[in-house]
């Protein structure tokens, strides 16, 4: 999916949610299996969100099971929905490019988060797919954070150079940044040093931060955010009866207050 | 594998040679399958290496047959020699736990390579298991590696501060570091601020890169080096009747200058 689609699908659907699919086994209600479980958030969140996200380590975690798993979710969500595979990838060439074949032709994802610390020949295998994109972390949302892309360097901190410089490697076609929404303020930051791309913002939900803080410092003319929510949505209820429609409400919750800024 | 058991290894094979599994479907012999090939080029360098490191890319291009390919050449590979899932994983807690559980349970790896730019509570998920290794990037071999990573902060650069760092969440018991072997005269440097723990040195071979030069800056008093080979030694002839000759010609050819320095 290209920007153009992207942006055209936000508006129209007036939604930049992006659902979280951390398909946790030992989460879900009893009874209910991954694939089932993975269709109901679907179904219930699909009029709601512009994006869905697998975060890869979950179906890692099933093993084979969880490859098929993963299959028959990309399937079930179809095209009208854009698919980052939250990956956070990131190796020397050769090794970029079978990830983005393992993730873009295999599993037909629109995006793939990538890790930034192996530089320029680890980040431009992914943006030589057509209409498809890399998503790179910048600053993330977890304590951590602080140990290295915070670091003051001799003009910048690790995580502005890491703005600047991938920034130059592709354009904001096929390039979007990770940007932790418990920082919201540092948004204003960010977006002086990039103004166009999408940012995908974890971190609105279970691990707290505000919407509409994320909007006044990170909207921009095209919206240029995609908000993750995983765990506020996929487990809003763990009753078998109850919580695919937990999760269409938290889902439209969202969706709302999305409305309002659109 | 604990480090005791890692190091009798060594000192009984008098090899630090780690052997690279990167199977390319496009590269191997033809009419050979790549069950087949993992196991030739295991048969052929079993008793000149200590350890076998499959790069996950390439097995997730392969979809399920590669999850498939990549258990069964675990249960080849056996318990005799340590094994590195070179995965290049880092994600928040919850998720890191997820990828230890699939590389280190479901897998049986020993260890597996992370890393760092998410911090802390993406790494120490991976510490939690017994006689199970976080194997963290500090400075990489590709020329990307210029770009982040050598980055000068307030008082050193970005891969001294992560081997500071990373080397105060563990131990040398479970904590290793990638260190590239094209600049190896920087391991003076790197072994004067982690002295003590073992190093992955890739690039030797085809990425070039000296073993004497290695092992003058970075072997210490109980070897703590493994030498990576992967291409030099899978793709040493790509004919059918002589690829297992070649590779095995390969690793003999680097375990009798390995002999030299144990």
């Amino acid at each position: 999916m290209n920007r153009e689609e992207l942006i055209k699908r936000i508006r129209e659907r007036k939604t930049f949610l992006c659902v979280g699919l951390d398909t946790d086994v030992s989460k879900i209600p009893q009874g209910v299996t991954p694939l089932e479980f993975n269709k109901a958030i679907i179904d219930a969140t699909r009029e709601h969100c512009v994006a869905y996200k697998p975060n890869l380590a979950f179906y890692e975690a099933m093993g084979i099971e969880g490859w098929e798993l993963l299959q028959e979710t990309m399937s079930y969500i179809g095209n009208e929905h854009f698919t980052i595979a939250d990956a956070k990838r990131g190796d020397i060439g050769n090794t970029s490019t079978q990830y983005a074949k393992a993730f873009f032709e295999k599993l037909n994802f629109d995006s793939i988060t990538v890790a930034p610390y192996m530089g320029r020949d680890s980040v431009e295998p992914f943006l030589q797919f057509k209409n498809k994109w890399a998503i790179v972390l910048a600053l993330t949302s977890n304590v951590g954070a602080f140990d290295f892309q915070m670091e003051q360097g001799v003009s910048d901190r690790l995580y502005e150079k890491v703005l600047k410089e991938v920034s130059s490697w592709g354009s904001p076609e096929n390039i979007m940044f990770v940007v932790g929404a418990t920082k919201a303020e540092w948004l204003k930051d960010i977006r002086a040093i990039i103004p166009d791309h999408f940012l995908l913002v974890p971190g609105v939900g279970a691990q707290g931060g505000s919407l509409e803080e994320v909007v006044k410092y990170g909207m921009n003319n095209d919206v240029g955010l995609l908000i993750n929510a995983s765990r506020s949505i996929q487990y809003a209820s763990n009753i078998p009866e109850d919580y695919a429609k937990a999760a269409k409400a938290e889902a439209e919750r969202i969706h709302e207050q999305m409305k309002f800024f659109l």
